[in-house]
């Protein structure tokens, strides 16, 4: 952690206005309750506070009514994975944590930190973030690279009861499965009928199989960067080795373009590029998310020359397939209810709310509303509340 | 961490005020900057955010100017030694911890988050905040029990280049040393010609015994629940028979009631009680600090009838030992100048700061300043980051 002097001048920086609205970061913590004087001061710290501390040391779940607990999410990286910038570190991750915890201020009501972390090994991942748990209610995982992403997700579920969702994984999954069932709506074809291609076998394009297959997709081949996955191959890892079990019924053993061939569905998550060609071959009303940012697989206009429906995760261009459609709501919903974790259902539940809120205004360039559409998180969060009562992980 | 629904009505408890004002909890995250439209998001998020990233990547000290670390504080504890409630745990600590949290903010604009860890062993303790360190500025320790909480901020003291605090000891001992200057000052004697008596070798009473070691006080014994602390006891871990060598040069091997007699100061720190004959046998002029909190180890009507100044923590009598007077001007002066550390002059020189509010208005019912003085916190800041600086331990 040694630091030197920096050589760079601010002054020049903050002529970029991304630099000039960072300075001095994004966040503030402020009291919720104010202290005036030595009376409020005797209520809001000692004396007072000790009597609530002994009622929740005797009853633990007042800790939910009497601290900020049920309503404060940590923000937790390892800076290994962040953006497409890749393994910066920990304390170059927290512009991004910090925005993360903006938007869930912002979008949702939600109180949240960043929390960086020194360390990128599994085991310390896990325990440092199961010491942390008794200060949060929810932990929301982002930027920690695949595969060790999977592992400490499920780990941490396993060990917490307060809601755990990596949002690389998650949030993602719920959006695009939202926008394909309107994708699917608008085209005329019920989910299982679809065969999609998914380029990337990281966290997102993972999580986005895995959310599909759970939704009855019709069939579903996976590509990393070494060609499309089937069991056949020697060269994968154990989360990839369940991927080979469960897709690619149609047995594809190539290249990412030889299963585009007639597929109704391409779903891009890895930074890869989408030839004109390979478009041209897929079927007809062909589905493209080309999700890469900043530089989507294809560019969305000249996709929208071969596939019927285009989403991309700009907000220059229609259908933005974004995260924060997700998050906000999710986590509002699980806290709501305070939820002792976050089902698939959940998630599912999510999704469907999202795509709802389209509506009858469902077009080749509406299968997803805007994260600033007031309707998406009061939707998303009923869904999710109301699907945790319904599978049983709601306390309240 | 199982939860069992609540049989406490809350409707009950919320009529003690303490109760109401802790309803939902104390402290929520804000953003300092507004996201309005998908403009702002491009430039609080992605992509905008991802040039600040990689700018803080290739120069990690840009960390200080375009995140909140520079500015925020985390207040650390685990639980097992909550004001004189002792081991409650992380979760019903919380209270205390938020509070500290809101005393910062409130009383020097420091931003803090509160953090409760689910681990005791000092090992984990010290991986777990060398784990957390990129998200802070600084590291507020607070109600861990002795003697962990020495070995648990010594090394991270070693570990890490940001300040470490641990308030108990420190907060407690400057603002013990303010007022035990102000108080030789009004009864016309050096400390160097004092003896005092600390009652209580648990983190406040090592810390006070120390600063007022450093600080040039004549001779000082330190009592525990077995006694006074001397090199013949065969019971003592590390840090008492340090204290043995450095204390008690009088050689008293008795009660603390043994050392008091003819002594000119006693500082209760232990939630033990002085007898008015013990208080009686001090010599002339004596000063008595009874500290324990809620109880006073003697009353302060009835000490006052013995000693010519009393302090204690209650806010309901003059001179009130508050820690609240040093800590949020030590974190601030410290973060100011981006402190690699708080030495300890940096402690003495805040101590001195708070002993100058008082000025002419010394007198035997104010030698120390009220929490509400608003000139302490700027006396405080500016002591601590000009001490800083000539400590040469500030970075700018």
């Amino acid at each position: 952690m040694a630091v030197t002097p920096s050589t760079v001048p601010l002054e020049e920086l903050d002529k970029d206005p991304a630099f000039a609205l960072h300075r001095g970061g994004k966040l503030e913590v402020r009291s919720a309750v104010s202290v005036r004087d030595a009376d409020d001061l005797s209520l809001a710290y000692t004396p007072g506070v000790a009597r609530v501390c002994t009622a929740i040391a005797d009853t633990p779940e007042l800790a939910q009514e009497y601290t900020w607990v049920s309503r404060v999410v940590a923000v937790v990286t390892d800076g290994t994975a962040v953006l497409g910038l890749g393994d910066i570190g920990p304390s170059a991750a927290m512009p991004v944590m910090e925005g993360k915890a903006l938007l869930f201020k912002d979008f949702a009501g939600v109180d949240a930190v960043p929390i960086c972390l020194d360390c990128t090994d599994v085991d310390e991942l896990v325990e440092t973030v199961v010491r942390l748990a008794p200060s949060f209610g929810g932990i929301n995982l982002e930027d920690i690279s695949a595969p060790r992403c999977f592992e400490v997700e499920d780990r941490l579920r396993e060990r917490l009861d307060i809601p755990v969702f990596h949002d690389d994984q998650h949030g993602t999954a719920i959006v695009v499965l939202a926008a394909l069932r309107n994708a699917a709506r608008l085209t005329g074809r019920p989910l299982g009928e679809l065969r999609a291609v998914v380029a990337g076998a990281g966290a997102s394009g993972v999580a986005v199989t895995r959310i599909l297959l759970n939704a009855g997709i019709g069939d579903i081949a996976v590509s990393d960067s070494k060609g499309l996955i089937h069991a056949g191959r020697e060269d994968l890892n154990a989360v990839k080795r369940a991927l080979a079990a469960d897709t690619n019924r149609a047995g594809f053993t190539g290249s990412t373009e030889e299963a585009l061939a007639g597929a109704d569905v391409f779903i891009g998550l890895s930074g890869s590029t989408l030839t004109e060609h390979a478009l041209a071959s897929m079927a007809a009303d062909a589905i493209v998310f080309a999700l890469s940012n900043p530089t989507p697989e294809v560019h969305p206009e000249d996709a929208r020359r071969h596939a019927r429906v285009v989403a991309t995760g700009r907000s220059d261009f229609p259908n933005q397939i974004n995260n924060v459609l997700a998050f906000p709501g999710v986590f509002r919903g699980a806290l709501d209810v305070r939820a002792r974790t976050i089902t698939e259902n959940m998630k599912v539940a999510a999704a469907d709310a999202l795509a709802g809120v389209v509506g009858d205004r469902l077009a080749e360039d509406f299968v997803i509303p805007s994260p600033f559409d007031e309707r998406v998180v009061p939707a998303v969060v009923a869904a999710v509340a109301a699907q945790a009562r319904a599978d049983g992980v709601a306390r309240i």
